[in-house]
């Protein structure tokens, strides 16, 4: 009910890190790609078939060094339903491997509606007395705008079901100030947010001291990574904006407690094309994947006390 | 690349409503159910197909009198692939009717990612050069947190393939002010929102004065829709909370401008329930949709200058 089974993977593997599989189809190689187009065309259904073989062949790479994968519902909607069945496809088979599945999907709504979008990702669905899983995650990003009616579903569904949910804070694109770093009297829009956050999860805090509800917010920000840190001490952090977006491993060691907990890393471009940068063969993008996970876990560590 | 196809519809049609297409398991007729669960168990693909049945029933009986239907994704991703599957064919059914579709899915992220969210809901796929859609809507809701970075990708889809979003300012929900409420300045957060939105559409505007950039505001409460149709000419308006949640037709009356434009009313379980609260034969399903839906129309043109 809280966040105590990704702290404990983190723990396990010394690496406080996620791999954000957002497979774009231009990330795919053009081997993979060939042979699902011979199959079923330059179709939605030919590029899903390509990125699940190329998800699979991502988390074959890294299911041993990496604790959580994070995938994007957008690059998986972008493919219309054959691309939402390969979301579902690469939830289910990382979750074999032994991998904590944030579904980054920022849903939002209230009361009934919520509570499906919660059957939906983190919970079960009902058929007629029929209880089954749709899609199965271990935790989902939430974009908390419309209050208590949309977060307490979901609380609900984490306590019963043994789940997290990650709401939006300060995120790490250069419009976020817009609304976020707004000011609420004498605190920004994000701290108001935040505090919020504090408030939903308080019935669901685990023996780490974190609570199932936690925070997005981003590596590109490293003096509000800090400040939040210190001020809200039961809110387990997302935080992309790591590599691709221009962060680095010192700005974002602020956003961990002093065991070197409380918070995990996103790597999405850095880890999933790391062939194209480094001129590796297209052959070769497994094994580049993880040679960047490893460095990318490494770096981290380095600046930090886990 | 505004609103002017569904001012255009409403105006045809006389009718400023939406049906919201909402299809819990549970609102499904038994002999539908039993019929699809016959032929693929009580299983996601079994509810899912009975949704489907119960989507076309509903929009054979409104098409002629209704000018848009807005199904709620979160009830078809709750239904897993399967669910979304359903989700892609009623929008493909819907819009064969001739009906505008509204997605309402609430989407919210940035850069790439939200490019992607773009070309899934109302843009297109592009692979290796073939463009082809998703899911092929005509509007979009979205959750505006993120700032410019994950609105501007939605706008260049409008403006390219003429569609609309409606972003989410001051929702109808009980706990809607524990954010959008609070001062800004002199200025509450949804206010704030509102002018975001004007200036994200100020390149859309049509020849009725509308943009492509809407917001979604509750229908629970009046007095902020007489407000912010005053402050906000040029924002077309989605209101959700009539009817189930209670709100009635003289409390909408101020989303319209003087002309009877301007805004476009939802209501869902009113409508696609109605055979449950009038007592009906559950065959009599879509009839009663049907009727309950032409009760709105007369109920709320009754109020404005249409």
């Amino acid at each position: 009910m809280s966040f105590e089974r990704l702290v404990k993977k983190i723990d396990e593997m010394r690496n406080p890190t996620v791999v954000g599989l957002d497979p774009k189809v231009e990330y795919v190689p053009e081997y993979i790609k060939k042979e699902s187009y011979e199959k079923y065309g330059k179709t939605l259904a030919g590029a899903a078939d390509a990125v699940l073989t190329f998800n699979k062949g991502l988390i074959d790479a890294i299911y041993d060094i990496v604790p959580a994968v994070k995938p994007q519902l957008a690059y998986y909607e972008m493919l219309g339903w054959e691309g939402v069945k390969v979301y579902s496809d690469t939830v289910k088979y990382a979750k074999s491997k032994g991998l904590y599945v944030i579904a980054d999907g920022k849903r939002n709504d209230i009361g009934e509606t919520m509570k499906a979008y919660s059957a939906a990702h983190i919970g079960k669905t009902v058929i007629d007395g029929e209880e089954v899983e749709a899609f199965g995650a271990d935790a989902l990003t939430v974009n908390g705008y419309l209050g208590s009616d949309g977060i307490n579903p979901l609380v609900e569904a984490c306590e019963k079901y043994d789940r997290g949910i990650f709401v939006l804070a300060k995120t790490s694109n250069k419009s976020s100030g817009e609304l976020q770093d707004l000011l609420i009297g004498e605190e920004k829009v994000y701290e108001v947010m935040s505090k919020m956050c504090v408030e939903w999860g308080k019935s669901t805090i685990g023996a780490s001291g974190y609570g199932a509800v936690g925070v997005v917010t981003g590596a590109t920000y490293p003096e509000q990574l800090v400040e939040l840190r210190e001020k809200f001490p039961s809110l387990f952090f997302l935080v992309p904006g790591y590599g691709a977006q221009g962060a680095k491993a010192k700005d974002i060691a602020g956003a961990f407690d002093k065991n070197g907990r409380g918070a995990i890393v996103n790597s999405s471009r850095g880890i999933i094309c790391a062939w194209k940068s480094s001129g590796a063969d297209e052959k070769e993008y497994a094994e580049s994947a993880r040679a960047s996970a490893i460095k990318m876990r490494d770096e981290i560590v380095s600046e930090i006390n886990l």
